[in-house]
């Protein structure tokens, strides 16, 4: 049909499978084994639901926001809220990734990124890891037109000091550095202290994982209130209103509520921690992880076959059959039950 | 900041103000004076919070999707889901409007649509309407890359037969034709008939307006099964879950209930046409409006003036100062009640 000669054909991001089968294990997409926050469940119950037929309030005038500036205590111009971090993301890259020189990013790592460089017609080059799974630095001194890379890095887990990032942002200060910390909640140091001294830099954080939120679709960012607010240009060119009700409503409960934040990325590090030995033991080698999941493979037995096998335990699990990680699973870390159980899985299939 | 050179800069749309000072009549942004369906609200009240730990389902796999291929009488494969009808046109601008060709819609229409062309970079042409505001049908059977435009039309309320859209869309097969249907329960009819006979023709719908749902940002577009891929390709290109469990559950409990929606759209057209006779008696004029606003002009006082003075009665209506339409107010309908204000206080700011 000729109205296809226009249409922008893209190849899009795959997500973890959502099987919809009860009972299963979902080890696949690095959710939070835990639940929200009970004052999620409690400011849920007063919502009014007549509110819903007025249009949200503008995302950085809310409660949500308020309480996202006091906890980092960061300034109120320096937050913008979205749609889960891809909605963030996918909009740092339209904001600021509109150069003819190409963005870098690691070879492995969030596999959305080249996918949003070509939604939105942007040259990339992609930066293979070291045999470590590390990034490195010299690749990132070269010229271009934006970097992007997450830390710790996802599917590895692999964590860069905050000093190595600062050399990065430091000799690239003509162009935006965006340091994606869905997973700075399990141990690591976040490099949020240097949107002060450096105007090129953006966090992006998410709810999804050590908030237990991936079902309301929350994601931030942080930088210099420059930043921000270009940010905020190109996307009240897109959509006004991104954030319903709810969501707002329902994050800035979830915020009331640091104890328990606390406590349930301690239990996932403990987890892990123990999850480690255990695949150790199994024969499984792995980098450190400072991630809600662990990026294993087995020293025998192929991944694929692995992760075949587990399915039919109903244990889904995650596996890329891309070149250098297609012997690696990447195995969300579940309630120490869930985790037992893979244990247990991973004893049969691997004997 | 050299940074800023890669940055794309852009001039947001403004949407219409959103006072948060208690008791004013909000008549500015075509929101329902009523409150969602009470269905929407039992399904609140049983919503487990627990289930927000996880990703919601992919929006065209849920009940929401199922409910809405059931009520239009679609397929499965026919419709896309997006947060409110701004994020679904946004996408389809993204997708469809990929040519060196320019776009063509109304000089006076929505005022998102050029904001998006900008922001994407797409070509565009604005089509005068004529001195009756009525859309000419010769200025879109020349060459462009793609056309769209509201029917009804906003701000001005005049809606246009289906048969010269479909005169609009047989002329123009090798390009996307959007038709903007975010007004079309409040009295007009549909051109959804004519997606099954072309397979180049868009229709999209909100739940911000007739159904009383701004607040949970939810908008949906139907079309032929190709075009339909071509946008989810897009979609899943920028962020795989746009909508939140939340929004999800509430809209489909909102589909539930057609007597309500029925009953809600009825009051609306009475409150209008009564409407049209008050503002006729104290001196405006108005195309026929299918909408659920009234875009007037006074025979004497300036909108302008009339737009300051009703503020502060409290009474938020909305006025442009752009070419053609700065003697004109839309104003939304409210209750009967909010109307009778209104009434009161022009006849006092008219005298």
């Amino acid at each position: 049909m000729k109205w296809e000669d226009n249409v922008r054909k893209v190849v899009p991001y795959v997500a973890g499978e959502q099987p919809q089968k009860k009972g299963i294990i979902k080890l696949n997409t690095n959710e939070c084994p835990y639940p929200p926050s009970p004052k999620v469940e409690g400011r849920m119950k007063q919502m009014d639901y007549q509110d819903l037929r007025l249009y949200p309030e503008f995302s950085e005038k809310t409660m949500l926001s308020d309480m996202l500036v006091s906890y980092h205590g960061i300034g109120k111009e320096q937050i913008f809220i979205g749609v889960g971090s891809d909605d963030v993301l996918s909009m740092a890259f339209l904001t600021f990734f509109n150069s003819d020189k190409p963005v870098f990013f690691p070879d492995i790592t969030y596999s959305f990124y080249d996918v949003w460089a070509e939604v939105y017609g942007i040259p990339y080059e992609v930066k293979p890891l070291d045999d470590d799974f590390c990034i490195r630095r010299e690749d990132y001194l070269k010229e271009n037109g934006g970097i992007v890379f997450p830390n710790p890095n996802a599917p590895t887990g692999v964590f860069m000091d905050v000093s190595e990032i600062e050399e990065i942002i430091a000799a690239n200060r003509d162009v935006v550095v965006i340091v994606d910390e869905a997973y700075i909640d399990f141990g690591g140091t976040s490099a949020l202290p240097l949107i002060n001294k450096y105007d090129n830099l953006l966090i992006v954080r998410t709810f999804s994982k050590s908030r237990a939120m991936a079902g309301a679709r929350i994601g931030y960012a942080m930088g210099n209130e420059r930043l921000i607010r270009y940010l905020n240009d190109v996307k009240y060119s897109v959509n006004s209103y991104t954030m319903n009700r709810m969501a707002l409503e329902l994050g800035a409960a979830c915020m009331e509520d640091d104890a328990y934040f606390k406590e349930i990325c301690s239990k996932i590090i403990a987890t892990r921690e123990r999850t480690a030995k255990e695949l150790t033991a199994l024969g499984f080698t792995f980098p450190p992880s400072y991630g809600n999941f662990i990026f294993a493979a087995h020293n025998k037995v192929k991944a694929q076959d692995i992760f075949e096998k587990l399915k039919k335990h109903d244990i889904y699990v995650r596996y890329w059959n891309k070149p250098r990680i297609d012997n690696y699973l990447r195995i969300t870390i579940g309630t120490d039950e869930q985790m037992d159980a893979l244990f247990a899985a991973l004893r049969e299939i691997l004997a």
